[in-house]
């Protein structure tokens, strides 16, 4: 399993990705799940994977092959063009092994979240189908994910307004999301890599990797859990009624 | 969909469920999985349920009906018996109509949280699986979850300790653990219905019904979203290094 996270705020982006792979129980492998493609002060473009190793590798190699050669994402003349291009990688990989994928009861599910920005245009953030088909980030829908999800939507649902957030409060939320989500599911696990974006930088200079035991993370959970606790008692106590026994719920 | 979910501290039980029920997007209805069996002094269980509505339907009916014969759930000598006998009538169910719903590609997925006490006996809280077995909550894994889950567990995996979480504490955790279920998805609904149960006490009489504009819920969503915020500004800030040409994140 994955979790990756891509935020969206009026100053930039922030991204971030677990590096757990399985393939069942007892075949855990670390591997990073984030790509970058730079070309200093013209664009930088991030890619974050979900799904089969074996086929998300596939599309990587195809866009860094073509990207070496001048081609693929070094020459998309805009943005919604580069995300088209890993969308097209991704139906090429496709074609090569989703039918004996299915043969054997396997599906196809890669997903993709893409991420930067060209010069000329404003920042971008979008998510790719398995498909290929690609869904973009707003204003109203600052932030989009792949992978295991559910456990770390809320914090950052609460928390991310993309007119008021900063890329440093960004961070957080996506720490603390990582955080919720690996103490759910085994299957999500560090390092976590952290990659802030600011807008017409047009070059990828502030990464972080957190590993199991780094120090920021753990201080960040032990604090957290400490400042959610206090939180909760400090909020208004819940009045229960006596049920009579002809109004008990659901008699 | 459905949401439903188990807290059980050193102080008793504290029981929650939503009440929305939907077959497609177009036929959505409020019908209520909350369901009591009480000899106040002698036995109080409540049976929380998830999944098809006709399916559950057809178990709750049943127990009413060998309860009111003072049967089934009204003769069980243990909790533990009480729980096999909902996991008896869901064997009896599922032999009714899992075959004709397998035909057509439906599954036969119903879960049931049983909690409560018969006298003699601590307060217990239990799983039932659509198979019929039950899992019992522990010290350890002090609380359940049936439906969809994933939102609201991380609040509760991070805020309930058996030893050290009060009732009134776990009532405003499952609150909000709610609050952030139905916020990511739309078939989890209200009301949302509460019983909190005393150790010992023998009757369910401290009961709590959150309609869709509950000021009292309203009021600890917007107070919970403030705290949350100020926690987060409060946390240590992440810092980022520049990463070098040679360094990018998995060149």
């Amino acid at each position: 399993m994955t979790y990756c996270v891509g935020i969206k705020t009026h100053q930039g982006l922030l991204l971030a990705s677990d590096s757990r792979s399985n393939a069942g129980y007892d075949q855990v492998n670390t591997c990073r799940k984030m790509f970058t493609f730079v070309t200093p002060g013209e664009r930088a473009i991030a890619v974050l994977t979900s799904g089969s190793l074996s086929l998300t590798q596939s599309v990587t190699t195809m866009l860094r092959r073509s990207y070496r050669a001048g081609e693929g994402l070094a020459a998309a003349a805009t943005f919604y063009d580069a995300v088209r291009v890993i969308g097209e990688c991704m139906r090429q990989v496709a074609d090569l092994d989703r039918a004996a994928l299915e043969k054997d009861g396997l599906n196809f599910n890669i997903h993709m979240l893409v991420a930067g920005q060209i010069r000329g245009e404003e920042p971008q953030l979008y998510m790719v189908y398995p498909q290929g088909n690609p869904l973009a980030a707003t204003a109203e829908m600052p932030f989009l994910q792949i992978g295991e999800y559910k456990y770390g939507r809320p914090i950052i649902e609460r928390g991310v307004v993309y007119s008021a957030t900063t890329l440093e409060s960004a961070a957080k939320y996506a720490l603390l999301s990582f955080d919720a989500t690996m103490r759910s599911n085994v299957t999500v696990g560090p390092p976590i890599e952290m990659l802030l974006y600011r807008s017409n930088s047009l070059e990828f200079d502030e990464y972080r990797s957190f590993g199991a035991d780094d120090p920021l993370m753990l201080s960040i959970h032990s604090q957290w859990e400490h400042s959610l606790r206090h939180a909760v008692e400090q909020l208004p106590e819940i009045p229960f009624k006596a049920c009579l026994p002809g109004t008990q719920p659901a008699e």
